[in-house]
């Protein structure tokens, strides 16, 4: 797992995977999947994600302020339904259950989801207030990312040059998902 | 081109595709590639899109109010490179020059991008303004969707039986995109 510059930070996210979304807060922490995140500015870059207020994910992250983004694979498409569609507030052990194992980030201390091919830690932006009352969207800054370099190197996604269980996961509805694809080069603009 | 139930109208972007924004205001139209949108509600619809506010596009979703979201396709890849890298304030003739041709919503006057798998005609939320200030984001509540029913029916992509040039792009950087991939299924979730 390598740094990637925060500059880079946001190709994560642009071809759009699903991911799975960190919390804790005093002592308890917890991974959900959400399908609706996106990068949401360049440099410094942030993100948007949508968290249901009724979770237990949306608890911790205005509790604490800090929440961790992850690319899951389709190695992990199994552990990825589990944790959309088990509940915090009904199993204490969800993570267990789910089988997810995780290790804390020591700057942040969100859980960074063990398997994943990336990796944001971030903190909430103040002005999420302004738009948490009718939507459940979050805004926040990425303050520090990591990948796999099988995948991703020199700030770029490189899955046609490694093992297809590490392809990110796109879901479309009731544990259906497409893993990401064939590479697609478009020929340059001329005269922008 | 069928009509998509609003329900099932999250779908369309669920699985993170690149997509194409349409604006129209007093006679001027606007084709833009995005890479940065997502679903934000289920029911009623509504979608997040990241418009930069130096765009024609923004000025013109700002003056009418409503825009366009579109699916487009590997076959269109030279097309939406063009229409991500050429601006309509420096080429009135963007369209053209990009190879992109449209027609008219008859009920919104937002265009819709020909070639696409799908579109959605959508109306800007009023709480926007308390996001466009310090952000780019757009909000909006899709009023119409439609899908190309040789890849999307029942209320889901069928991409693994059709034409390989039907599928989705996913930008990742410098006009190198993925196609969406393979199916991939997972377990369904016990005792959740």
């Amino acid at each position: 797992m390598q740094t990637v510059d925060l500059k880079h930070a946001y190709r994560l996210l642009n071809h759009g995977p699903t991911v799975l979304v960190g919390s804790q807060h005093a002592g308890r922490s917890n991974v959900m999947a959400a399908a609706w995140a996106m990068p949401l500015d360049f440099d410094t870059p942030k993100i948007a994600v949508v968290v249901d207020k009724s979770t237990l994910t949306r608890e911790l992250i205005d509790a604490s302020g800090v929440l961790s983004l992850h690319v899951p694979t389709v190695a992990m498409k199994d552990q990825v339904m589990a944790a959309g569609g088990m509940s915090g507030k009904n199993h204490t052990d969800k993570l267990a259950r789910c089988q997810i194992t995780t290790q804390t980030d020591p700057h942040t201390g969100v859980p960074l989801v063990d398997g994943c091919i990336a990796h944001m830690a971030c903190r909430v932006l103040p002005a999420t207030a302004h738009v948490a009352g009718p939507h459940d969207l979050i805004l926040a800054e990425v303050m520090a990312a990591w990948a796999d370099e099988r995948v991703f190197s020199h700030g770029r996604w490189h899955f046609e040059d490694a093992p297809p269980e590490l392809r990110s996961l796109h879901h479309v509805a009731g544990g259906h998902f497409y893993a990401i694809g064939e590479a697609v080069q478009a020929l340059p603009v001329a005269n922008a």
